[in-house]
This record gives structure tokens, sequence and C-alpha cells, in this order.
């Protein structure tokens, strides 16, 4: 099946159940009538974050105006593990990538931190929910992930959730191998988990000294070539769900 | 240290020897003089893929010219482990980033192929080596992955080396679980490897029969969510660095 002739998925606002019908927002209606050149009657999947995946039907379509009739439950809405990731924004194009990586890849919060080597902290979060709700649409998640507002690393490493571990992904090459300590976590059947990429840069010394000292941080190498920010990210969340995440049906 | 007062690090097709001097190329030049604003007697870390990593300085800078004189070696060439990424192009952006991220993951070769689904078939092979050089300079290889011109998917897999398992990243979700598979292939301690990724609207069915034909193809799947070509191309080469390759160092 070709994209051009799969459903539209899109992610709305309305509640879901059989024989619903609702409005699409303004861009949305011209999205399927002017991009996708859909008809009326022509079927679409739904979701909000809430009430699963749904089936409906385009009820009317114009340039302007779309409405959908919602029909049939597709999926369930399940529950998906807590996977944080605190990311420190780098180049605009960079910072797109992981947000729109780490939707695919099954983040469900994403927690900007400002710290010392950060070259941008004017992190548009309009924009990254604007990406991360295209992703999220595109690989057939039913919840959208939660982008935070910028605030700093200091701030975003206090009153942590007890039990839970932070891993820091250490550019520096001082931690262990992601492999064994993933391994390790999926055997400990661990819930949620949080992780946290450093800028460019690296952290500084003082962060990494911080980093150190939290009695909940374990510290994680991604070998022994210099990754970029994002490409440190995107590594980092599949390690995850391969060996500790969905990508691995286990016992649990 | 910040970028900005590290050492360049530029790949160069001259022998690297204690004592050499040689002129770099004109763009170098003038990357080094007027984007860097390095000057003369400033190092510079050097690499051709044949002779280990070099530490020079910088003998003579202008705006159009620049030389360099070989010092010392800093690290031995040693000897990658074959890393084969088959891959149909995507739109350019994409394709851009499956070349950069796979050169930081590791890669040795990369393998364009034209596939039914491809909508991209004009590869500018010129460009990805630059994309891979940059790459390289920036993630301290020593080597530059090598960048094969666009083949037919069904010529690429003729000819296949003896014993070397290709392992098709399965978007429909048919395979076994990522991380089985490459643990299974670390315990087997397999030389080279080589990964097939299919194009954004996926492998067609007789593609597909193709492949499962093969006696050395191996379907792996990349979990539950329907990732874009180059995040699962990057998934891929994560996987199997963190299992196989060079992020865990092992017994061998």
């Amino acid at each position: 099946m070709t994209s051009s002739t799969a459903p539209l998925r899109l992610y709305v606002s309305s509640d879901l159940a059989a024989g619903v019908e609702f409005n699409l927002l303004p861009d949305q209606a011209r999205y399927i009538a002017q991009v996708m050149r859909r008809n009326t009657g022509d079927p679409i999947l739904l979701f909000n974050g809430r009430d699963g995946e749904w089936r409906g039907v385009l009820a009317s379509i114009s340039k302007k105006s779309a409405s959908v009739l919602v029909e049939q439950q597709t999926r369930p809405q399940g529950v998906e593990r807590g996977l944080k990731l605190l990311f420190a924004p780098v180049k605009r194009t960079a910072t797109d990538l992981i947000v729109q990586k780490a939707t695919e890849l099954g983040v469900t919060l994403l927690q900007p931190v400002i710290t010392q080597h950060t070259n941008n902290d004017r992190v548009r979060t309009d924009r990254l929910e604007a990406i991360v709700v295209e992703a999220a649409e595109q690989c057939c998640r039913v919840m959208v992930p939660e982008v935070c507002e910028p605030i700093a690393l200091s701030d975003a490493v206090s009153d942590w959730p007890d039990g839970q571990v932070l891993f820091v992904m250490d550019e520096t090459g001082g931690g262990d191998p992601v492999a064994d300590v993933m391994t390790e976590s999926a055997a400990r059947n661990m819930g949620a988990a949080a992780f946290v990429i450093g800028p460019e840069g690296g952290f500084a010394e003082t962060e990494l000294d911080l980093l150190r000292s939290l009695p909940f941080s374990k510290f994680v190498s991604l070998g022994p070539r210099i990754l970029r920010a994002d490409t440190a990210a995107l590594a980092t969340l599949t390690c995850w769900q391969a060996l500790c995440g969905d990508w691995r049906p286990g016992p649990s």
C-alpha cells in the first residue's frame, strides 16, 4: 500500500466514540482537501490521546472546512511506558530532528534543558508541538508526547521522582556501554525511564559534577566516535526500545 | 573544550608521515582561514584513511591556500569491521541524514539501491561523498565510508559474499526483534554485516519475495511504530554498534 492510498491519520481534540460527528480544524481541512485531495466518504483514522484510534469517514469536505463521522474503534488507547528525554536545544534543524525522531521512537515527554554550552535557548515549543503531532500521526502512535517549556538543567533534575533512574549519555566516553546498562535495566524490569543529552559542546565540568552527584544518575557511553547531539538522542532511545521497550515483546 | 578551540580535523588525500609538508585543497584553505580563522602555527589533525591520524601544524596560510607540516601520529589506522548499508534513496534531506548519521554510526560502505517505490533515483554521489567526509572529520573516524553508485536492488543482492548475512529491516513487522537477532549475532562473533532498508512506501511484494528467497537474508523487526526510512537506518546501525560493534568492548 502506498502512502497516497492509505487512510489519512489525524490527531484531534474532540472526544471519539461511535456516531460522533465534528468539524476538523481549518488547517486540517485544507490539508485533506487541497494537499491530499480526499473526498466525502473517504476513510480516515483519528486519535486524541485518550480514546484510542478510531476509523471514521469524511462526512463533508470543502476547501476550508471538513467534518468527520466517527465509526468504529480500531485500537485501544493502552498505556505507554514513561520515556522522558531531557535534551539541550541545538540548532533548529537538529532540534526539530530530535523531536520528530524521538516521537517515532516512543518518547512520552520532551524536556528542553538550558545548559552552559546550549547554543540556542529560544525554543519555540509551539513549533515543536506541531512536529510532534505530525510525527505521531505518521508513525501510528495513539498518543502525542508532551513538549515542556525549557528550564535550567539544575531545575530539571531537582524534585526527582523516587526510584527513577536518570541515564546521562556521556559523550566523553566515561560511562558503561549502553547495551550492558540497558540489558541490566531490562532484567530489573524498570518502569519509566529518563535520559539526558548534552549540547553540541558537551556538558560543562560543573554540570558533569552536578549530574555525577545525583544519587539517581547513571552514566552511559555511546561508543568511541563523537556523536552529534541529535544522533546521540536517537541512538539512546533506539537502544532503550530495542532492549527494554516495546521492540522486544517480553514476558512483562 | 569548545569546538572553536579544538584542533581542526581534516581528511586529506596526501600520504601522512612525520616531516611531510603539503598544500591543502583551496576549499579547505578558505574554510580554515575565513570560516575558522586559524593562523600559521595552529595545530591540525589529519587522516587519509590509510596512515592513521596525525597531528600537524599550519605551516603557511592565506585566504586561498594553506600548507601543513605533518608532525606525529596520534592514532593508528586500525581495521574497521565491515558494516554495509543498502538503502533506498528517499527525499534529499532524509538521504543526506542517512549518509551523515550512518558515518557517525560507523558504516563502512553505503550502497544506494533502486526499488519499485524509490521516490528519488537521481542520487548525486559526489554530494553524498562530501557529507560523508565532513561527518568522518567531525566524529573522529580515521576512515571515510565508501559511497557506491546506485544500482538495482536485485543487482545489489546478486553475487553475495559467502557467509555474510543480509539483515532485512522489515517495516511490516514481520521479522524477529532486533535485540534478539543482534544478541545472537554477537554470540556467533560475526565478521562483516550488511543491512537493507526500504523506501518510504516500503518494499514491493515482489521485492519482499526476492529478499525472502535469499539463503543469506534474515528479517528483522524494529518495533510496532512505523519508522521513517531514515529513522530505521539509524536505529539499525545503532543496535548493531550497541550489541555487536565497538560500543561494547568485548573479549573479541
